[in-house]
């Protein structure tokens, strides 16, 4: 591995996928976002992905050394397959997307799933530099995770890695989960579903999360129990993941995290409230990089390609 | 690494302290157990510690390179200090176990705690020979895990991971932990916990989990219940811990399985409840190694500092 030149990211998410041109150290000198065309097949996807690193590198010819990738999905970083997808990315499962992609760009291609991606940004260039080991949890329309293992990150035995969002929580009841399971942290800590507990709780229709956070502003009893409950239940997994990986640092992220204060409140007396005394202490602390951690982790592997 | 000669293992225990001399394939061709003086103080467990070894090597001079030793407590395998140990080994706290044998034998000295070698005794030559990761979840006196990650385990940031009985458990509702906490899975699942629930649905005493086991298999209800609430405590908390760490196979051992077919029919029926379709899967395995485990899971690593 050299650290002369560049490398390019991609963030393939289900609504919108972003370039990026990244120096090794961490530095982002060109971007390009578009939408993706998720509903038009995985060649439409890959053509608009591929696109863009074609335009960033035109204006940076000859440079760009290698192309790390986080895309939505199940990804096998090994087969650097898409193992499975949400329908949000239509025909996704099955795509080869690192030969694909190495094909069209003609270097080294490496992918990764984007919350792993998110989670290497952080622990590399962001809020966790500096710790060895970092559980990342992303909060949004559903609950990720990611531990980052020194200069690795579990991907697992299935590549199925940090579904934190599927593991029991009390606060969930019987409430099924998008996973066909029940009672899962999912069920009663992601975004759609604290706006679902709202309707459930009042009767009281609201378009989503947005509606729920504004109510609670404006000092909606509900809201507010709703705003407390889901971070709550999103504290008190992290605090027993924490007894079990005994991580260096915690790092929160997500939409969700967009509650603000009273969410993050119940969040940070939920973690102590679970963890053993020698780890009370663990940090939690705010994804500072948003959209640019993922992009900042895919180009760290890419740097391990290149 | 070389693979001549022998190395040693010893498994502390609070109750029991046993030496081996362990092959590099993972034989044992000699073994001496004693009690563990527990109350009487570090030096006390040291000397009944490195007597055992120095007997067993009386009867092979020469060919012991080096040594693993499992211990109770919390212990940083990095320094070779115990950080923390329960009454059970009274001034363990604090002590050199690294450097203190190391000098009274005179071998190379690799020390971890006893359920990490466990873990690694399973993954190596037991069960789960052949699976690259391992989560192993013991069930006895406590719940505790240690996941195996290709050659090595995982010990945290504060040689505290594996703690998995310290993890919220909607089963515990609030009953109270050892750790000080509430709610959380060693409280219900544990053996004492088992043997106390019981006492709890039914206003009659028992002795112990064993009375329980009794109880169950000569018809008793509640004991019947109880044993099953076990079970599926442990595997609920199972099924979420392979959402998040997809570990290639999973291994319990541990008194509490003792219990028999039907807590493992609960436990077994519980993991495939939590886990994703594509991890529903993955084996769920009982120990076979016993005490022989932790034994040759710390022979492993004298191997690797031999």
């Amino acid at each position: 591995m050299s650290t002369t030149g560049l490398v390019a990211a991609l963030d393939i998410g289900g609504t919108k996928t972003t370039a990026a041109l990244v120096t090794a150290s961490g530095e982002i000198v060109g971007r390009r976002t578009a939408p993706t065309p998720g509903r038009s097949g995985a060649a439409a996807v890959l053509d608009t992905a591929a696109g863009l690193v074609e335009k960033l590198r035109a204006d940076a010819p000859g440079v760009v050394r290698a192309l790390g990738v986080g895309s939505a999905g199940v990804i096998d970083s090994g087969s650097g397959l898409v193992l499975s997808a949400t329908d949000v990315l239509t025909g996704w499962t099955g795509t080869d997307l690192r030969g694909d992609l190495a094909r069209r760009l003609g270097v080294p291609v490496t992918v990764i799933n984007d919350v792993h991606a998110h989670a290497l940004g952080e622990a590399r260039h962001g809020v966790a530099a500096g710790h060895d080991t970092v559980l990342y949890v992303a909060v949004g329309t559903g609950v990720g995770a990611s531990f980052v293992l020194g200069d690795t990150v579990l991907t697992g035995a299935h590549s199925a890695a940090g579904h934190a969002g599927h593991q029991p929580s009390a606060y969930a009841g019987s409430l099924p989960c998008t996973c066909g399971r029940r009672g899962h942290l999912e069920a009663i800590a992601a975004g759609p579903a604290l706006a679902a507990e709202y309707v459930r709780r009042t009767g009281r229709p609201v378009a989503d999360l947005r509606a729920v956070a504004a109510l609670a502003a404006d000092g909606d009893k509900a809201a507010r129990d709703v705003v407390r409950l889901g971070g709550t239940a999103i504290g008190s997994a992290v605090g027993g993941l924490v007894n079990v990986l005994d991580p260096a640092a915690v790092v929160v992220g997500g939409g969700v995290t967009g509650l603000g204060e009273p969410w993050w409140r119940a969040l940070r007396d939920a973690v102590p409230a679970e963890t053993l005394p020698a780890l009370a202490g663990v940090p939690v602390l705010a994804s500072t990089l948003g959209p640019d951690a993922p992009l900042l982790g895919a180009a760290s592997l890419a740097w391990k390609v290149s």
